[in-house]
């Protein structure tokens, strides 16, 4: 977090007060001495972000493809040196089979904890959390500005970290679009939560996939919209 | 809006219901007959979207550059050819000059207006907004999943209609970063209001080009964060 100067103004009443922001920086991604992209993003975390990305885009398949990484923290540079050459094929499509099973309860309860660690989040407003659950606790939680990049960053932890993602639930505190549908299929996990919404897309993609979607999820409710027989 | 079928899960009690969610749609661009990228965006105003993003990237400098747009509504492509070949130049670096001032009751007042609005927010709970004002009046209202397009759509009508924008008040729903006041940098208008929170990124960038940047601006508050001469 930044702190910086702020004009406040609360019913015509101007007061200069100092203010905590979220910091943005431009990551510029090189794959084999070759650009690939800048993504803004929070600067923690930016080994995981880097693999997360990569496996989530498809341009690698797992964490042993990855030779090195060189993170440089002065000029916001990911050198990424792979060990395959070339992009690695397309996964196959494969609806979701797994048998897990979670209670309504259990969910809000997990939701809750996740809602309570976003503590940047009540410090700025200006991030969002993505996380991994095994159902009864949180393994891995990130924060980012952008959405796809949290969650990238869980991505990429839980791979260096060798955890099996397809036996582990999702959450998310964003809106959810096709293209995090995708991510969740490259993982494979069967449970994606979050307190948002979802798109049109974005369901029926999940249903194709046979991925457990479920939106609004907080206090009491939420809004279950594909596979609900994984909900007991 | 989609209607779909959901399972609503509320203190334990499952009850089948309809209800409505965010449309979602790939739009391919092509560019003198080459593939340029694919949107995700709300199905709506694609030719404004379209022009928005073309000039809000520094490919187009004014709508003169586009001979036509042809939108395919049922494979979702915008066919754009330019009059001119290439890339326009890039503009020069410019601080925002104007000497329009504003009122912070008058802002709030615009921002309670904006805010009602947004139907398809407390609809679905799924989309942002942008718009572009004249201090007294909202001008142009878009809405898409996603913030930058809601811009570029605002963006794009205000260029068909040959409003002048450095005259105009730009008003977000969404997070502002770096990327957000790119776009408003390209348009030269000297206010930029949001609901929600600047990155630090932005706020820099904002101070270098003299432009008026608030955010959290609901109710009675606001915080102003840079160019604060531009409030009376």
């Amino acid at each position: 977090m930044s702190r910086i100067d702020v004009l406040r103004i609360d019913r015509s009443e101007k007061k200069n007060i100092q203010d905590v922001v979220t910091e943005e920086i431009p990551l510029t991604v090189y794959l084999n001495g070759k650009e690939l992209l800048t993504l803004l993003c929070s600067p923690d975390s930016l080994k995981e972000l880097s693999t997360g990305f990569l496996y989530s885009s498809g341009l690698i398949k797992s964490k042993n493809d990855i030779k090195n990484i060189t993170i440089d923290n002065q000029k916001w540079t990911s050198h990424i040196k792979l060990n395959t050459k070339g992009a690695a094929p397309q996964p196959i499509f494969k609806r979701i089979a797994s048998n897990i099973k979670i209670s309504s309860e259990k969910i809000l309860t997990l939701m809750d904890s996740f809602q309570k660690m976003s503590v940047t989040f009540r410090g700025t407003g200006g991030v969002h959390s993505a996380a991994l659950s095994n159902g009864n606790d949180i393994l891995i939680f990130k924060e980012d500005i952008g959405r796809h990049n949290a969650l990238d960053k869980v991505i990429g932890e839980a791979l260096m970290k060798g955890l099996k993602m397809e036996d582990l639930i999702v959450l998310s505190s964003g809106r959810i679009s096709s293209e995090i549908i995708s991510k969740v299929q490259k993982i494979k996990s069967p449970f994606l939560i979050s307190r948002s919404a979802p798109t049109d897309q974005a369901i029926k993609k999940a249903g194709e996939l046979n991925l457990t979607l479920i939106g609004f999820a907080r206090g009491k409710r939420m809004n279950v919209y594909t596979a609900n027989e994984r909900i007991v």
